[in-house]
């Protein structure tokens, strides 16, 4: 397993790979790696015949006070579980390589960032969309795999990707949890053992949205008022938005009729989580 | 000569060529080819295996109120053109190909796109940056030739390249003038007989600050001024901005230490001409 940390050495290697028409199957990630970005690497890895990944907290998705310091990191552990599921480059570059003094290009995908998280950290997807853009400049991949998890953002780089001609297939992948049903993140790791039993209320509200949807209800204020009673009567959490929105627009939807996913985002204690159910479809978990 | 309408194809064919290590030189153009545009032709000609051009008026360039329904248009004559200086395809898409339903996504290079052009055009530099990476992630060039006569454009995609990591070489080549001095632009299809006279004066006064540059003179504020009383004594001329400014920032000058740039730009009758001259550097006109 190779560990690359300038653009121009990736973009170099990636171009090797392209004469000799390897395709290059590619996973960014801010790191601190658990199951959910493991079985994104699986699907990269089958996908592709060299799997690169990327380990970089993006600092321009983080506003001011936000947990950008505190963000947890762990490269030793990261390198061993990347190479233990057969990453073959894992692209690991400084900030100064990434922003370097004078940097001033941003890519704004207007409308489907407006909605949900886009609404509580305003140039969060702005951060995600052109840091996600530039890494898809140096590491050329012809795929690239991202969760369902962050749902909203899979419509951002899809966008992006689309709008701006990317000759990359972006693929997304179902929720990874735990096997009491919260979602994996790297954010868990803020959880007190006491605000854990808090913690599961997002994915069974989820649960109970799915219950509602099968029972017909199609009324969005109604699985979204459910759902916040639901999260709200567990201690240490705090609701920052549930919505219903289409999956295409991104936009909030009245009644249920195109495509549309039921979106969370909770503070249980320190951490802010973010769970969602596209309606109609399975819920991977017990 | 191909021409190809498509991104799809375009990628395709850029792909192919990329497979057999060609290499891809790139102009792209809003067409009505003139001998400036042609001299980035030829020099792209010298760099790469295949020379690629494109014809796109592109809309969100213009804002509002511009000339964008009456911009000269005349592909045929293009072709002609393109054909005898050796260009090998012309990329000729449709504004539907280029900004389809939904589209969204835009790219802004912030600070080098404030001053000058940026002043009197919001949002076109914004329009420049996002068809030019559009453009470049569909032809997928190795090299793209640019012309010094758009000076501000030419910061802006070389910045927006660099910041995004687009692996791609941007050449700024020397302005092509008219034998009498004025700087060559589909634009001057628009003066009229009486009009031409007072549109010199733009190139002139380039001279002059170029003399007052050679015996000395240092102050922005000086240089500016007469170049403003000079132009300004010629009839059917409306001043937008004569300005110095470091050619790396963009950013105002009092006194010329780091190079700068005199740029200009000036409405004559109905269009709106620019100009400009790197003070200190020769200056290509009898």
């Amino acid at each position: 397993m190779k560990i690359i940390k300038t653009a121009r050495e990736m973009q170099e290697f990636s171009d090797s790979l392209r004469r000799e028409e390897k395709e290059i199957a590619f996973v960014p990630t801010m790191g601190y790696l658990h199951e959910g970005h493991l079985d994104l690497m699986r699907e990269g890895k089958k996908r592709g015949d060299c799997l690169v990944i990327s380990i970089y907290v993006n600092p321009a998705q983080f506003a001011p006070g936000e947990d950008l310091e505190k963000y947890p990191r762990d490269f030793e552990r990261d390198e061993r579980l990347a190479r233990d599921v057969g990453v073959d480059v894992i692209f690991y570059p400084s900030d100064r390589e990434i922003y370097p003094d004078g940097f001033q290009t941003y890519v704004d995908v207007e409308k489907v960032s407006n909605n949900l998280c886009g609404l509580s950290r305003p140039l969060f997807f702005r951060g995600v969309a052109t840091v996600c853009n530039k890494l898809f400049n140096i590491v050329k991949p012809h795929v690239t795999v991202f969760g369902k998890k962050d749902f909203q953002q899979l419509v951002v780089i899809k966008r992006m990707v689309a709008d701006l001609n990317m000759d990359i297939e972006v693929v997304g992948m179902p929720t990874t949890r735990e096997s009491d049903g919260l979602a994996m993140s790297s954010r868990n790791a803020y959880l007190k053992e006491v605000e854990r039993g808090s913690a599961l209320s997002l994915s069974r509200s989820l649960k109970l949205a799915k219950e509602l949807y099968e029972e017909g209800e199609r009324r969005a204020s109604v699985i979204i008022e459910k759902v916040e009673k639901y999260i709200g009567s567990h201690p240490y959490t705090k609701i920052d938005y549930v919505k219903i929105c289409d999956t295409e627009t991104m936009e909030d939807v009245e009644t249920l009729e195109n495509e549309s996913v039921l979106a969370l985002a909770v503070w249980v204690g320190f951490p802010r989580l973010i769970d969602n159910y596209v309606l109609g479809e399975p819920l991977n978990m017990m």
